[in-house]
């Protein structure tokens, strides 16, 4: 499958490299596509990526990825194009980070509202599911917990299907498949576990913990 | 040691079962101490277990657990009377749900606030400690889960030495230990986790579930 990563940064990245490790052709999307260390970057992947435009990489994507930082999110949008995210698939990586007050983070949207909500409503056509968001990016692929060999994403949209998808490339990332907590409105509290995933992180001086939900 | 138990629902009561367990004297502090259930379900408590009057508790208790609901909690605050809560240790256990809209539930503040801070607010002399509001009350005591033999509780608070009472708590409990969050305004993302606890509860069909967290 085509899949355009929007975002350049380590996130994008990561999830870039993952896709085309798995058989995926990648066209990253970045506001900097002429950027010499992100053509060197992508001749070090193993596997098939190219660099682009943001309108680039969401028209020739089967599946689209947005994963730039929070306040880029909605610009990355306007940027790839509505028409170009018609229909597709739309996993939506962002974070509402608030860093105005330093470390450690809070939200931008409250928690009436959510990052994954305005982009839904930015890209209609779309169909946005939060996914990714919750974990380190570390972590995204071929992810490795001590004692837990069963890990599952917290994921959220409107389409069933595009859930599914979602679900099946977590599972050919290593996962063991999602927790669906319901529609995008779901991305509420998905976004608002990174401020305590970040605080988590301070008090054990790691950036690779995961949530795992534990049951009886 | 005297410990007060302000709530006499699920939560109060489990709590209250739990300290009573662990060889302390529980007073349990309701807005209807002369209920004939309460009364009787006392009696079956291993353990002591008095009932009386929010003041009544927070008077003789030498520790003070807050575990009424969300929105009766800055009332049970009041009630309590804050000279009676002075200079205490006072576990937080409230989350500020709102299910004006039904269920999965929503909070009653938003991410810039919290129901930790506005009883600190509320009670300034002390010491608040955000702890078991992340879990299901079946989980409080003695905690099971699956392949999980180390569960940390995530709690939030100004007061080292009182999280460090709170740790003791959890320990004599069953649980591995604590994951400090920081000061209270860290009840913020303790409390967000709430609505999402509730959506992947509904998606997994369970109320036992507990936040991990797995970490290489």
């Amino acid at each position: 499958m085509k899949v355009a990563v929007l975002g350049s940064g380590d996130v994008g990245k990561r999830l870039a490299e993952g896709f085309a490790s798995r058989g995926h052709e990648v066209i990253l999307g970045t506001r900097t596509p002429g950027n010499p260390e992100l053509k060197k970057w992508a001749a070090t992947v193993k596997g098939k990526v190219f660099v682009g435009t943001f309108a680039d990489a969401a028209r020739q994507g089967e599946l689209v990825v947005l994963a730039v930082r929070g306040d880029a999110a909605l610009p990355a949008v306007e940027a790839a194009g509505k028409a170009n995210l018609s229909g597709k698939v739309l996993i939506d990586v962002t974070n509402p980070l608030d860093f105005s007050k330093g470390m450690p983070p809070s939200l931008f949207v409250g928690t009436t509202e959510s990052l994954g909500e305005r982009i839904q409503k930015a890209a209609p056509s779309a169909k946005v599911v939060k996914a990714f968001n919750t974990v380190g990016n570390v972590q995204f692929v071929d992810p490795h917990v001590k004692g837990q060999p069963r890990l599952e994403m917290l994921i959220a949209g409107n389409d069933a299907a595009a859930k599914q998808t979602v679900t099946g490339i977590l599972k050919s990332f290593g996962w063991a498949g999602s927790i669906d907590v319901g529609g995008i409105d779901g991305a509420r509290w998905l976004e608002a576990t990174v401020p305590l995933w970040v605080r988590v992180g301070g008090a054990l001086n790691t950036y690779s913990h995961v949530w795992v939900v534990g049951r009886d």
